[in-house]
């Protein structure tokens, strides 16, 4: 059994991974740190749990948490998490980190966009970026993977075979992307509060969102050139899910079937991808770890659709996927 | 034109007012208070104002509200508002008191329920409660008037007429209620998150909810004893809307037609109270000053179902037809 | 491995019933029938499954089934689902039967509600009543099962241990209910058009549920004389879930430790009812087979709160926990 | 006192310009149709009405519903509304159609979208488009005005402006809009099911939504050039609302200033939209006829953000709006 933690037990993304570990064969929850000293048990931090999982969280220490497990999960805020990754290598976990800081490879983008110097910058660009479908011979055995956010899954697993392949420009993308409330934490604001979002709708971080660098960094690599993504989010009366309309400029003339094509070889023998003819919609793949993707020419322009659960695909089965290919096991286990 | 202030200008129940007085032909907005110093505008805490109302919030003592308007409508919480209310009213000014303040008569049963010695405890007898439907003469030219809870609003208008007819024992009543969340406030709290609330039911404050003294009261004068009912509120995941469902026994054997018979004469002339055979819902009424009422007899109990927009009828909407009455301007100005 | 097969397989319930058997280790799924003959994919009916199972729906006879399954879960509506029952039992086969044909022991009283008389009345009183953690032992090994109706699940397991006790009183219990609009089904209708049933609520078919004999009858058992519940549904704007909050008077003064501890000591061992202090909600249990039930007494009244899924626990789950003791498989395979 | 009658007055737009038209000062309704010829009440169809109007709904030709009319709403389906229209001007009533008949100028273009002649095509390029802020003096006075699209709305008052000054380039333009589903009529069908549109999000008609014609139409005469827009509309989880994110080329650098400053400009003197410095959400415009709209500028491009009201702004109130030009009453009355 592999003996696993995770830090900052208390979110959903958490609670999310908790879910999924308890199905998976090989994994045994040995930690759960929290910054809260009063060691609150699962269940009173996530009832859902009730009776599943008899711990407590704690305010652990990376050498304390090292002493009980192998594999750590990190949820910690950007920064802090860095902090902690470094520790926990040293000691001899290995990690899947769910914050941003190991996703860029730049650390002056990431000063740019976190307002904050890394504080690890060497193992920036030596972190694979935990997108299996892109980067799984990286993943694959790695000792530190960098858990990807979940508006770059969605907006990446479209448009990235499609500059791959050459079909489209890297210029002037624009991803117009949708998700659920849950992706915004459950730390309670007033934008989040039910009267305020509840049967409303909004763009936020218009071309300000520090996903943006993500999306460009990988897309850039499979472009061979910069691209300069314009990203709009947006929030939706919903619980979970996102869907991204991302808008291209295809090199020469296209049809959707084209386009389709290219997707459809990339993802052939991918067990999480499902690229369809039909336009998808969030519900057919939430609670699951699958992302459905088509397209269209529109007016000559590619418009692809993808569809992902920003809690599973867009994070914790992410990282259930990348502990699998880390640990050489099957990748689907506990994703099905 | 009557000059009308809001004190307590930043929450729903203010927003809503306002968005009333805003039609009133013979309201002139013209003072809005807040604690915050910063003098924010309307437009800033109300958006959905943008345009329509150039006032700012400014954190006036009550004495500089009574120099700028006639009558007062109070969104203040409990025991602050008693005390603004006493000078307010010795200044010259009427006032709509959305607090609890002045809804219970007994000072002992306020210290009770509320945990604090009423600040203005012989007034509270004397204050008539804005239901107009039952108190309307006590209400027509009054200085002071107790806007109700929107709890007891639906529940009291469903079983008041048929203890009054002594069609319903006062015994063993059960007030079964389901309230959308707006009825919660404005104040983020984790309970009322969206990712919490949305796509969830709960009961809460069973047995302990602040308005069973209150509908208890009311039912009690109509039944000539004490009441004593079983109150149980429910969080339903919409916006606005409560939804009352409420058991009696019957005195004698008794059905449905009988019942709504009773309900009927009472309600015959009302402008606001809409007795239907049908079985309400809460979106007929959404955005109105409507209550709608049933009753079904189902194994010999009496069920009777009520519907308000817990906002309006339930608060605003009250507060304006009590506001009407106070004048002695036509009852449904503003709120058709 | 057991080959599984589905009757009626494009509703809801069927399709979390597919979605539960993918997980199972014993299960191999077989045959899925329809009345439409164009021969479906489960991806046309069910796209959630998109890649998952590689099955079309059939027309098929009972006979046909038979000869590709050995058990069959029967989602067919009331009647057309005791027709093919027959066939199949005949044929060698066992069967989960969703509808509600042998839930009821006397063929009167389903007559009465269901208004058809019942093509196989012999065999009602001797089928059990698919509910565990009441009736486990006539559930191992049994050829058929009725799996209970949804609301009966919530309502039932929270009150049948109080009447046992001797706790409350058969006589004047009040059962409100609330349900998402998933218990509805798939066929699209006017109540449940989105516009039409979001931000709305609703009782309906108060004091006409079909639900209420089912319930009358179980309890009725435990409190060896009738009941005569009064049975009140609500429709809430969410998906999923079942809140029942149930009131019934004590047979001589009690208090809420006492009640819960009847509860506890009814249900310590199962493993899907967790007897709590807080008060349940039902995303706590959304998408598993949990039941979560407390007590309180207010104003002397008993009254107790219970939350499932009635997708799971008031349906497929359900039918999943019944598989797993009639073939003596651990109870919860699949469910956890 | 204006005799007005609404045609096909069950859907959701008749329903909102009941309760508009009810608190008109200078309309009396007097006559509703629909095919049934069961003459039901307005109670009947629209509940939230139950009190307000005593009518029924009647199986009248056009010439009835001339001799009880002045102005005639209609809200009929395509090619039936032309029918309708041309009979009831030649009986000398006004009209305001909903219907998409009179929107476009090329009975062509119209074959080619909504397939089918139109029989009335003569009086297409005369019939002035009814958006007051860009069409205003065509529509005062006039007999016949096409009451626009909810999209088309959104889009145009946001880009038109652009194109008009020249700071946007006609081609390449994108519009990424997202609507409520009571946009989708009141018609209940697997799509707008409760259980399959609530909490999900989806993308539709890509490339194939009847309002394009209509938006390339108006900004084409706007940028003096065709424009062919990329329009893909976008299925939310709440009742009513469109919010549109529109994405443009500049024809020079441009940053935000500089475009709100264009926007500011044009609508100065426009009761019914604000422009805004803020990011809008469909809240703040829900219920009410104002359009709220802001730029940015990201990467390059114009992005702006333009949210209304579907039913309001989008369908009724703008047919008030066009109703009170007709007239020479003031343009806000009844909207506020």
């Amino acid at each position: 059994m592999i003996r696993a933690a995770i830090l900052g037990a208390t979110g959903y993304t958490a609670r999310e991974l908790l879910h999924l570990l308890l199905r998976h064969p090989e994994v045994e929850i040995t930690a759960l740190t929290t910054r809260q000293e009063t060691r609150p048990s699962v269940a009173e931090i996530h009832p859902s749990l009730r009776g599943r999982l008899d711990l407590v969280l704690e305010n652990l220490t990376p050498t304390e948490v090292a002493s009980r497990a192998d594999c750590v999960f990190g949820c910690l805020p950007h920064a802090a998490s860095a902090a902690a990754v470094s520790e926990l290598l040293a000691a001899g976990c290995r990690v899947v980190d769910f914050s941003a800081d190991y996703r860029l490879n730049d650390p002056k983008i990431y000063a740019q966009w976190y307002k904050v110097e890394h504080p690890d910058p060497a193992r920036m660009p030596k972190t694979p970026y935990g997108l299996p479908e892109l980067f799984r011979e990286s993943i694959r055995g790695a000792n530190l993977v960098a858990n990807p956010g979940c508006y770059p899954t969605a907006a990446i697993l479209a448009l990235a075979p499609l500059l791959e392949a050459g079909v489209v420009s890297p210029r002037g993308i624009v991803i117009d992307s949708k998700s659920g409330v849950s992706g915004a934490g459950r730390t309670p604001k007033p934008a989040f509060h039910f009267p305020e979002c509840n049967e409303n709708l909004a763009a936020y971080a218009v071309g300000q969102h520090r996903h943006t660098p993500e999306i460009d960094q990988v897309l850039g690599t499979y472009a061979d050139v910069e691209t300069n993504v314009v990203f709009t989010p947006h929030l939706i009366p919903m619980d979970r899910g996102i869907l991204t309309t991302a808008y291209s400029d295809p090199v020469e003339e296209v049809d959707a079937d084209a386009v389709l094509g290219v997707l459809r070889k990339k993802y052939q023998d991918e067990p999480f991808v499902r690229v369809i003819d039909e336009l998808p919609n969030t519900k057919n793949v939430s609670g699951t770890n699958f992302c459905e993707v088509t397209a269209r020419v529109v007016q000559g322009k590619v418009v692809t659709i993808s569809v992902i659960d920003n809690l599973i695909k867009g994070a914790s089965g992410a990282a259930v996927q990348n502990f699998n290919l880390m640990y050489d096991l099957p990748e689907t286990t506990a994703l099905l």
